[in-house]
């Protein structure tokens, strides 16, 4: 039979999938190594230690904390470290100069102001949903910088220049270090990753919907025997939402990538991610729907022959968008949702329904209704996908369809 | 009519939460000025920078880096990084000794290979999700410590435990300072947000429900002025995963609070969390039912009853939550569910649905049915929360009942 075919193929393709996924954290792990010694080098080969000296910390610091699993993460905080030391240590500096010229007790008094009033302002800017989202680790560096330069206006002979632009120059060879490694030897991409997750998001809920169309014909104890995956799927789908945002944000930082490059229209991912989310929710309760009705309900053919017929458009939909090419036949398989919307309400007329007993007949108009209602949001989606690859400019491919 | 009542309740209700939550975010960025200005006082007071000396940047970062919003948070961060810091610390110190013994190129290499050995494992270890989801940082700030302190053995002649030592000392400084500010000045607690943020999802789900039982009564045209507000709340609750997660996680680390004490089971709120999403994606499913129904429909009045014993139940159950007592009606509750579901099943007998037209039949059918679907969720959800409160030892509190 073919269940079983399908679901060792899918047990195949999870299994590798895992093992690909077990080898980038390995070549991360090793990546972070590589970055860390590189470093160190600066404290450990005598002429470097010579040219930066203790500051040679800062170095370290920074590749610690900006090396991160994915390249656009990695770009984002550094970029984010680089600026907000820059700023915080230049107002830090003119801070501080200022301080030692006031000297006295004004200087604890001016210093003591500072430190509270930018405190207090950047962490309250720190809530800002914008400044959230993208810059907080910047306006906490800023913070960081600020206070840690300040404060050495304090100490009066201290030149605090000086200090300032060895601390920037070492956490700039941290940059590099840590940039050149994370994007040049076996790089991972956040986009990569938001891409993929999507189109195998198409995948897992035409497979779910499968699933329930089998389903329909079995017994109650068939279904009862059965362990209870296809919820998890619908789930998983559900709560994608806070990743899909965090991967977004982090391809923004990735310029340089050689599918997608400038402003790729990531909103649109996140847009159509929304309407997969619907989708998954409209799944779920119609699976409830199958779990409740008692009986094989194969006298539903139709709704078998129509169910069929959107899992093969989630595929279609799902495949052209893994391989990057416009879906030439949008247009008809929008028309053809739309038939088949038509052909499930009539499905349902008169005589098909009244077969059933009355608790049994409700699950069934439920099912029906249900099953339209995913043929409408496929359609949404459809047309979502289609805006997406008309605003990124996916290449055309004329292949000859049938459905 | 009660309908703008509610609603302007509604709107007072959450422009004072608003303006709550406003103060809270002031409140914190002052507690944030005020800890860095302590801890700028080793600086400043040159009694206390005799003692520290340039050490007391130690004690800065430590309060920009730990101190966050709650008070778990804090607390949490706090801990990983003093972990962090002796671990790595300590470890750090025995390899520089060791490789200052061996000296001349050995040093080098011991040196390197340690750094690369440690920084990779650390990493790698970072991927492991129960790590990941409470240590991360502290296994960030050991590689981190750990890198520092072994560099400095690369420096013959250089006193490597004290350097740490003093380290070590003006992290704690941080620390205390940190924690003494966040916890004994207006706190915010990770565990009340927690728990409010649950029992504000009853009362949503139950204004939803109670928003489409209106609804039906309501022509095609009065559906299209009105705007779609009622989603939004559905898909709030559908995307609360990852946030009661983090919360569930910070609390674990509040065992100070006068509400929650030790050993609370937070893992119950995220089991909740998830039936209430299950709820929220069934109560969806309805909203569109209502939608796409074209005719007022009026004539399921027995309906209508039965969506308000649901909302009632929802509201009542909530409230028991928020004032943290057992909810004793709850057997009754169970059984009244039980019961109108089955009069629910009786609503649809025959001739009700007969009434209506083809294409109307399906929906008000699956109206009917997901009315159930939620009753069934909603008994499942009593039955979670009565076990949360055994769990937790709510009080008990007997009230009569009337439903």
């Amino acid at each position: 039979s073919i269940v079983p075919t399908t679901s060792y193929l899918k047990d195949n393709n999870n299994k590798q999938k895992k093992s690909e996924h077990d080898i980038k954290k390995l070549i991360h792990s090793t990546k972070v190594g590589i970055s860390l010694v590189l470093v160190s080098l600066l404290y450990i080969l005598n002429p470097l230690f010579d040219q930066v000296g203790e500051n040679a910390m800062w170095a370290i610091m920074t590749v610690v904390v900006i090396f991160e699993f994915n390249a656009g993460a990695t770009l984002g905080k550094g970029f984010n470290r680089g600026i907000g030391t820059i700023v915080g240590g230049g107002l830090g500096c003119l801070a501080a100069t200022l301080a030692q010229k006031i000297g006295g007790v004004g200087n604890s008094i001016f210093i003591g102001s500072s430190v509270y009033i930018l405190g207090s302002c950047a962490t309250y800017f720190r809530f800002v949903p914008r400044i959230k989202k993208r810059y907080d680790y910047g306006v906490v560096v800023f913070m960081l910088t600020f206070n840690l330069v300040v404060v050495s206006g304090a100490r009066p002979g201290l030149k605090v220049w000086e200090i300032a632009r060895e601390r920037l120059l070492n956490i700039l060879i941290g940059f590099i270090v840590a940039i050149c490694v994370n994007l040049f030897v076996f790089p991972t991409w956040a986009s990569d990753e938001l891409h993929d997750s999507l189109v195998e998001r198409f995948h897992h809920l035409a497979n779910t919907i499968q699933g329930c169309i089998e389903e329909c014909s079995k017994s109650v104890k068939e279904k009862e025997n059965q362990p209870d995956t296809s919820f998890t799927v619908c789930k998983s789908v559900l709560n994608s939402k806070s990743k899909d945002e965090s991967l977004a944000n982090f391809a923004k930082w990735e310029p340089w990538h050689r599918k997608f490059g400038f402003s790729y229209p990531w909103e649109k991912y996140l847009k159509m991610g929304e309407v997969l989310r619907e989708l998954a929710a409209l799944v779920l309760a119609l699976q409830c729907c199958i779990h409740a009705s008692k009986k094989p309900t194969e006298s539903l053919k139709q709704c078998e022959t129509i169910g069929s017929k959107v899992v093969w458009t989630l595929r279609e939909v799902g495949d052209s968008m893994k391989q990057m090419r416009k879906c030439e036949e949008r247009d008809s398989i929008i028309a053809k949702l739309k038939t088949t919307r038509e052909e499930l309400s009539l499905v349902t007329s008169t005589s098909m329904i009244e077969e059933f007993e009355n608790d049994e007949r409700l699950a069934i108009a439920s099912l029906v209704f249900l099953f339209m209602e995913v043929v409408e949001k496929v359609g949404e989606l459809v047309i979502e996908v289609g805006e997406l690859q008309d605003v990124a400019g996916f290449r055309t491919r004329v292949t000859p369809v049938s459905m």
